[in-house]
């Protein structure tokens, strides 16, 4: 029988720490870091039914439930994950983790550097998708999983699952690659240009060692969120949800007037509050870079040739930062090399936000796809 | 014969003083205010063939030619007017007028209000497109046009062609509105709030009176005209142009690598230097406000209704900011009216830039449509 869908509970966080330096894609190497992360269900015996939660760019390991110690901060794949749900931690044991270069609890720019004991600010390296991949296989070790039964993610977080499949093949049974590209665009490159030049340029930001002038580049975040935030909606979810609604108090200002403005502003300062700039800049940087088939002359198929899970690709037909074109680009490389590629294509109007809301038909198609792994790993 | 396309030449400006009190949409009046403008051709005994071109966000009066004072400033739109070209000097006599509150020299922030001796700057009032109407209807009155063969703009221009056609219907024989839109979708005013916010929050700014801080909010108009360059080139053509194509002399840092990043930091950095804040921010509000229906309870027809010119209507494929659906809005109204409407949807890679650039298909359209409106008047 099913279980009611259900929330996973109260969920402490857990810390690693690797004493072994990770060798990182930019050249230099990291020592000491740890890697918070969250676990949801039970690791069955043969340690064949965990799944990888990877996180897109400004959420982190708090994937479902309440946290610990804040009941009311509910995990962002909430929705997703938990008894029940399409990722259902009655039958697997699912692994959320926080990205090294995160604010979240990780090792990032806010951490403090052992070498100097103050927080590395400007000097934390830039990391890449391929590096948090790395980080992400020694936690693996670590909690002695060889094989995940599936990883999986949106956006940012789909182009984890898919490097997974690239650079730890073996370790892959089954890649879940959600509202992603194959790599940015000219146009998502842009917008990621603008969001850091407006971090990089605030008086405050002071070069990234804000932290030692006892500042914040508020002003640079808040403008970078709005820029991110206008890409994460469909221009028709936000015409239905704003239009050109005006508040009544104000007119002929500079105050907000338009519901939209109002609610980019509540957006702004909410996220200005609790994210680091350093780890926003490394973070759009990481997207710039991925692309995995630079590598292979820009041929994506060769560069997926050395992949052996099985895929499930989902797109939303309202993205318009990750369309279902780039998505399709994925499933087609897949499918010329005779990789066992599933595509869904959902119909849903609320853009590129739509992986992490509550669609019946794309948890549907999550939830038959894990449905059919979760039967081959508890066989 | 029709002449060899050519150059209206070395262009002086001319500058004229209205004395009366201009009221405004905002309750406000403005005195003593200066529109600066230029004229190409000569104007017909009949004073029947004149042409009044009005400019978008960050153009000016000098629509065509070379300026006297700098012969290297070519006009905005030298590609579309001059002898031969689509809106013909060796026929028309062509008006380009820079709007009040702009920064190109008619009266705006930057210049000096009479009643303080000082800059304006922030309290320089809004203006709207119903006001540079107004302010350019007195204009035709001083050079003793009592009405024009055609008002005609792209984008903002666009919509103060519109404009004209509503509010001084008798004065317009024809009206080309050129990639424009009835009004501003919620995701363009999302775009323009964060221009806004980029300059508003940028120290420098100092509530709009930096100039007497002997500053300028540079950093603000930076993002600004980034994130407005975006949204004028369409995804296809930013692909092609720029693609993921990188600067051998950088990685792994936050210096301009991809060759979008160059081309937006050099665009940024140009625009900062000559445009002024206090502009800025009052064009992007009188974009946000125009909506002629809103009067008419959403109503385009309605608030179309007392137009009795006929139109030209141009949208081109690519142009995401101005969709061609926002103008086929504005023909169905017309339709609906009964109105004299033509349409052209110009199948251009450029996005909303198209409406700049010499294409031969929407070249041609203007050509013939104007030819028309030439024998008409000159018959």
């Amino acid at each position: 029988m099913t279980p009611i869908p259900g929330s996973v509970g109260l969920i402490e966080a857990k810390t690693h720490r690797f004493a072994e330096a990770l060798p990182l894609q930019c050249g230099r190497s990291i020592a000491g870091y740890e890697l918070v992360y969250e676990t949801y269900g039970t690791l069955n015996a043969e340690r064949s039914n965990a799944i990888l939660v990877c996180h897109a760019l400004n959420a982190s390991h708090h994937v479902a439930g309440m946290a610990a110690d804040d009941p009311e901060n509910i995990g962002w794949w909430d929705n997703m994950v938990g008894p029940g749900k399409p990722v259902d931690t009655s039958k697997f044991f699912v692994i959320g983790v926080n990205n090294l270069g995160s604010c979240f609890g990780s090792t990032g720019p806010m951490s403090i550097d052992p070498a100097t004991g103050k927080p590395y600010g400007a000097s934390f390296p830039l990391v890449t998708v391929e590096d948090w991949v790395d980080a992400q296989a020694r936690l693996a070790d670590a909690l002695g999983i060889s094989r995940f039964a599936a990883i999986m993610g949106g956006s940012l977080g789909g182009m984890q699952a898919l490097c997974w499949s690239i650079r730890h093949p073996h370790r892959v049974r089954t890649a879940l690659v959600i509202a992603a590209a194959p790599n940015l665009s000219a146009q998502n490159i842009a917008f990621n240009e603008v969001a850091r030049a407006a971090i990089l340029t605030d008086p405050e930001f002071h070069d990234g060692d804000f932290a030692a002038h006892g500042v914040k580049p508020i002003r640079g975040l808040r403008v970078a969120r709005m820029i991110g935030h206008i890409t994460y909606i469909s221009d028709e979810q936000m015409a239905e949800k704003f239009g050109r609604q005006t508040r009544a108090d104000a007119k002929f200002s500079f105050a907000p007037e338009f519901q939209i403005e109002s609610y980019l502003r509540y957006q702004a300062d909410k996220f200005s509050q609790y994210f680091d700039a350093n780890t926003y800049l490394r973070i759009t940087k990481a997207l710039d870079y991925f692309d995995p088939a630079a590598a292979a002359n820009g041929n994506l198929a060769k560069a997926l040739s050395p992949a052996t899970a099985r895929f499930l690709v989902v797109s939303f037909t309202t993205d318009w930062r990750f369309s279902p074109a780039r998505s399709r680009e994925i499933v087609e490389a897949l499918l010329e090399n005779g990789a066992d590629a599933s595509y869904a294509e959902i119909a849903a109007p609320h853009g590129h936000d739509a992986f992490l809301l509550d669609d019946p038909r794309y948890h549907a198609v999550v939830a038959a796809y894990l449905g059919r792994v979760a039967d081959e790993v508890t066989a």
